[in-house]
């Protein structure tokens, strides 16, 4: 930590899962990388104050707010990070802007293209009073992740042929297990689609430099109603039923979503999104053949990336399972020596370190909101695709689809 | 080997690369299982005389005809085993089973549902007088595989929700390969999608006991021309063009195709056959999620399956990797002790044991020649929704529609 | 954090590797678990001033000390945490016992059996007044590593029979790799043998239970002189020798080691540890045989552990992938969800949880300074067998070499 | 098959699990390779008529004969195949020599150094007479294996340092698997160091070129009595005792050993073969590392080499996995494409392939009969050492002494 970087105010909103990983990355990556910025823990905000004060103790963060108003208008934060469910995106974010605040928001963007549209307005208009925002798609900064996209750039496997990408969870495979928020299209706006799904749609756009054209999809919901926990009161979440005793409300999201994919660079993807796919706890594999080469990441062993090069003679051509753990990966000379691998959580802490430092320079931190703009009409387009069962372009804008066809 | 058994005629046509495989098979398989018939391989034809009797030497053949129609005359075989290029499947494969002679056809059955159609009713109606027939789906007789299919049926993996299968090799992705006949759709019917695509969806379908029952896909060739191999005489394979000094000829059939497919049973299915997966030699991956556990496979691991059971408590379940050569397991008893895996051929040395054992018991040999259709139907849907866009049902019989829709 | 804990004042003497990674250990730790006592991360020390406060600005300390022994006698600290390299740290740690700190010592315990007797006796005379001290043996809290040892204790694999450990890196592989202290005897005691083989002395014993009882080994220096980094002055570093203009210096320690083992309990282990295997950066490696099943462990995919149960029918039994990222494994359920792995470093923060917990409690910490003595037994009686090419009892104690002994 | 190559009479004494491998072999070769004689399966051997012929009509032999003295008198008989237990070996090989046939003998070559020296003896006395003779280590003759081999020629890895190998089995870790003769010492001559561990010997002296010149090992027996088969007769097989109705017989040879070795070069060799590992059915695993870069295999995954270059670039090094099913590949060219493994019994074609070759050619095939005896020599040092506790060296001949230390 350099005790002579100006302080970066942090405020929070949201302290479930997702903003115990931001807390541990605003606490670490002043450790281990050097920040143009000091970032201060200043305000967690939630609804409920006794609970956002044992939160706040615990995540270490210093005073609390329970109205995501009053955490905006405070002086000493300069930037918001905003970890609420997707339905409260715009509203935060947009104020935050607004306001004049460095906006840090969780993905998927929004639950609507024109919620992300609005967005993407407002960081643009905040833009050029140089408040910054970025949208998390943390997965980017995995060291192999950085890797495969340098390799891709460097052209080391050639003219991009096949992406061909899956997020495989499991936990909705029981069909006792039971309803949740996010399993409501209100609150959630999808189901596997956003939630896992807009992660391989940007990871697989930001490994090829390429984007996504056009899809053909499919939504399927394999559970459509669920038991409603501590249910007993009478009160339905809404569309359900009461199977003798047991109450159970409707799914209104896609349990899975698989989809055809052309980019803009004639590539070919095939997508696949799902939480039923038993054994598979958080398994992100993406696989992508070049004219040149090709490669491989698998989640579930995140510090490898396989890579083919196919201009080594035949006897000696296989996939490389490169352990991305040497000073030269992105991200690793910060950290530990060879071999000594990083953990899901990192991923957050480079986030922050690449935010803080493009707010330090004055720059355009990446992903922007137009980024992540951009892969909520993929999702759109693959919704619409599956209630059509055709293909959907992924942009109405003209110029746009111009530039990205062939 | 039995010398009692009743002795098989068979006659081979056809002695390039499946000819070899199927040549290895009728010499090993009475040597390692009890065949109530014994083969004798009578005779191997083929249309170049000097080439055909090298290769009967080479392969071990008898004797060799050079006319297919004199094959079928011969009084001493009664099995005609067509390994010939799918354009001339049907005609041989009819005229055969008109003959009264037993067939094993190599897939895909048909360049076309029509002549497929021919083939199944010729098939049927040999039936009738004990004259069986079979098409070559040999990867259905990889032991994992027969393994996974059993798992199934046992109810070990519970309803399946999910089928994943990739056919993944790469020799085109180089620009430079040259043409060959299995890039021209007169005689080779389609590219990746009826070579190695018929696998996919034949090792998903027997492995679920499902059939799939509407498909979704696109078909993609990368690149449309290629060098004519020795050219030079100014004779264009046509369609063709002639650059600079290089003549060049048209790809006419896919390079890859993907697609998404619906189940019977409600299943989703995601696959995808491809010669540009760069790296990739002969991988045959299949993933199947049910909802009490899950199955892998991979084609470059050949004697492993992986089975996930979820009914394992959470601290120890994962997916298990069986070693396949254990003495109960499919055909591998006959073979060698536990540990001492199987290679690429002696799935054809498994077809020949079924299908003899088959005809010795005067049963239907599986698969028929009918659910060799039906896989030629799945292609001929996926060719349909490539060309419009939409999801193609892979039967117009509305009866079956009616069974296998949920 | 539990702001009603009494404070745990922690010293921490030694800053570069180690001391980076136990500093972010003792910031992390109340983030995610519930502990007794509140780490407070007091005082940094290192030889160097202005070093020593770079270091405590970036690793996140209150104040510096350039002398160990002020560090000591601080009043706010409550423990002392040692990460100096090994010929100091008896000296360190018996008096910061003697004057009632808590100690926890970085492996190997010590240099020497004499030095780690002493450090055993000085622990216990201190935890008759309360005064805890570990050793740390951070990989014993990799989740799966846990894991084994649960299963083992369960009689998962029953009888043990085989250990098989490896401890590979490669970064001394290169012969131009220039000299450091830790090839010099005088400074690190040994080589490979005492930095890694100790991990894996540790890790097997902990796993199994059960204590190694006699071994026969070798050490081998594969490169015996390395170049002098920064040389040119004329002064060696002992025993070298100039070659032209480059100075080199002589390796007094080990690159290799290799041990058989003998298990109190019967079974047989097979020792490695080495910084010459070209391609390996920090793979530790672990396969233990029972009667009833096995395990296998290898850190560079270090969330997961296989294990196979013997008790399984044949055609279904399979070494299991657990991915240990399950709520139920150890550690696991304070940190993500399912298939969020977690990362070297993570080790360290269950250390300091286990450490805080045990004197929190009033209850010895484990590994005590007893079991690295008890390592470091093992350890002299490798370089005893290698010198005398015989086997070797790891205790001159009678009656626990009677004890041990079958 | 070339029709105009002479005949080459083989006779095969042994008809159980290698008799089985050996006969697919001699059957399989002339269809895949080109070869200078034509091999005629003219005699199997064993002492039971019934037994024999039935062995015979199976294994595909033209005849039998029950004493082998008279299979060797035989004029139509040139090479005789030893396939029988070990203590045979040396009467039938040498018998066979001095008859001027041909010999391919099973290994390990003997189960004393004095019988292999005889058998060595005799061969060279034959090889001035144009006879020939080769000891079976097949898994040499994995394409892996010989890809290996030709890396390290190429000096692709530079000097050798480690050599790793075990191999692994389970057969024996349930004590309640009856006795066999394999168990017996009089018969066997010794348990898992001559039945596996001569194989993973054999295999890492011809991948690394060099020699085990010192070991230093031991030998355990895990379970020393096991019940007799269908016993009830009161008969002991020796040693044995009666536990109320089941009787046992003594194990009489090593259920596992483990040694350390020193090789001439200056590597370092760490060696374990066992019939107790768990979950391992016939796992050969071998990793050597050098000072350029590292191989590593698995039967398990018998068509793959991984290499490992350590002339690449830190960010783009590791592991390849080398499918070794390409044309340039050892022996691969004859059989399949890309990507099309082979089994098992593929090394037994490929021996008969180069041992016909080499008779053809009139040169001594490899490995030789003096290759067999100094992996024998290589196993009695083990047995020494194993006695002693100490390091024994692997020959006594003072100039190979001197020619393989450094």
């Amino acid at each position: 930590m350099d005790p002579l970087a100006p302080d970066l105010g942090v405020g929070l909103v949201g302290h479930s899962f997702m903003g115990a990983a931001h807390s541990q990355a605003w606490r670490t990556a002043p450790h281990f990388f050097d920040l143009p910025l000091q970032p201060r823990m200043r305000v967690l905000c939630g609804r409920d104050p006794s609970r956002v004060a044992q939160a706040a103790a615990k995540l270490g963060w210093e005073s609390t707010e329970t109205d995501w108003t009053r955490l905006i208008s405070r002086a000493d934060v300069d930037l918001v990070d905003v970890c609420t469910p997707g339905e409260t995106h715009a509203e935060i974010a947009i104020a935050a802007l607004d306001a004049g605040k460095h906006v840090l928001c969780e993905k998927p963007l929004a639950n609507t293209v024109a919620e992300a549209e609005a967005m993407t307005a407002a960081a643009e208009r905040a833009a050029e009073h140089g408040v910054r925002s970025m949208v998390g798609f943390t997965y980017r900064r995995v060291p192999a992740i950085g890797l495969a996209r340098r390799l891709v750039e460097e052209g080391r496997i050639g003219q991009v042929r096949h992406v061909r990408a899956q997020y495989l969870q499991d936990w909705l495979a029981d069909p006792s297990t039971p309803m949740t928020w996010r399993l409501q299209k209100d609150k959630a706006g999808s189901g596997a689609l956003g939630d896992i799904g807009a992660h391989v749609v940007d990871l697989t756009q930001y490994i090829t430099g390429d984007r996504v054209h056009s899809v053909n999809g499919l939504l399927e919901t394999f559970v459509t109603e669920r038991p409603v926990p501590g249910a007993g009161s009478g009160a339905l979440l809404g569309g359900g039923s009461t199977n003798g005793s047991q109450e159970t409300a409707q799914v209104t999201v896609d349990d899975m979503t698989a989809f055809l994919a052309r980019f803009g660079g004639g590539a070919v993807g095939v997508f696949e999104a799902t939480r039923f796919a038993t054994g598979r706890k958080n398994s992100i594999r993406i696989e992508i053949n070049g004219s040149l080469g090709s490669l491989a990441f698998d989640f579930e062993d995140m510090n490898v990336l396989e890579f083919f090069d196919a201009t080594e003679p035949d006897a000696t051509a296989g996939f490389r399972r490169i352990v991305v753990t040497e000073a030269d990966h992105p991200y690793v000379g910060h950290w530990w020596p060879p071999g000594h691998g990083l953990g899901y959580e990192h991923g957050f802490t480079h986030q922050v370190v690449d935010l803080v430092t493009a707010i330090g320079r004055g720059e355009q931190p990446l992903p922007s909101f137009a980024d992540g703009l951009q892969v909520q009409r993929v999702l759109a387009a693959v919704e619409r695709s599956s209630e059509l069962g055709t293909w959907q372009p992924t942009s109405t804008d003209a110029e746009l689809l111009e530039r990205t066809t062939r």
